[in-house]
């Protein structure tokens, strides 16, 4: 089974794709998608949709796992990146990919087991977890990637298959 | 031209077209786009998509006018009604609808001359301005009335035509 994990932004999109084969995590791809600053709000979030569909048509992921937003110090920012994140479960409804949503507590404990765990500390354990040859950055990546990771573990345990 | 004005949200959204022909506005239709509270986030987004689409099929608008959100007792709701903005703007984005942007305090302002005017207000003064017979309900469709209405005041004033 191949998840796409998706850390949802505005400026910065992070994607992970991990194949799980029985109880092992193969490492497909991962890295962040930009959009551009000197566009208008509904030109970037256009950009972020077709971004999507590229990510979806190029890996063929069975399902996805979007980080659900959680925390911000102002409702601005919670607007804009609640903005570009309905962007990308619209287009992934659009694309047939059953979407799970975890909370960021929940995937940094499904990583490192414990779920107030800091960045570095993400990145190093998927690092060990997944058998990389340098530590995933940048955060959005590895962010994604973790949120793929979570999704294999539960889907392991929750789903019969 | 005629131009569809939205009130964003994500349980419930306004909409209303006006056709603007020299200074003169007529109202060809408003209501309310509601979303199933039984469905879960991403599918209610995809209900979203799928009714601008089929606003603008049936309607075939020139441009529209979509209000930004403002303000939230708290910052799930703000996540939640961006979430349900981000889709209808990259909606309209894909349908290549030009799309413009007000603030609450704009659009109360272009439609009473008072830019913290209350609802009723609002609603009394759109059914005079557009000669309509009754008043506008519900609140949300008055909204994106008021919302099509302040562009095709502005668009008057900035644009050439």
């Amino acid at each position: 089974m191949r998840i796409l994990g998706i850390d949802p932004g505005y400026g910065r999109i992070g994607y992970g794709l991990l194949d799980k084969t029985g109880n092992k995590f193969k490492t497909v791809n991962y890295g962040v998608i930009y959009t551009d600053k000197e566009l208008d709000l509904p030109s970037r979030l256009h950009q972020i949709q077709n971004s999507i569909y590229e990510l979806v048509d190029k890996y063929e992921p069975d399902e996805s796992s979007v980080e659900e937003l959680f925390f911000f110090r102002n409702v601005t920012t919670a607007i804009q990146v609640g903005e570009a994140r309905g962007v990308i479960l619209v287009s992934l409804v659009e694309k047939n990919i059953p979407i799970y949503e975890y909370t960021p507590f929940q995937i940094k404990q499904a990583v490192t087991g414990y779920g107030r765990a800091e960045k570095g500390q993400i990145q190093r354990t998927l690092k060990l977890l997944l058998n990389l040859k340098k530590t995933p950055t940048p955060d959005d990546a590895a962010d994604a990637l973790a949120a793929a990771f979570c999704h294999g573990n539960f889907r392991g345990v929750n789903f019969a298959k």
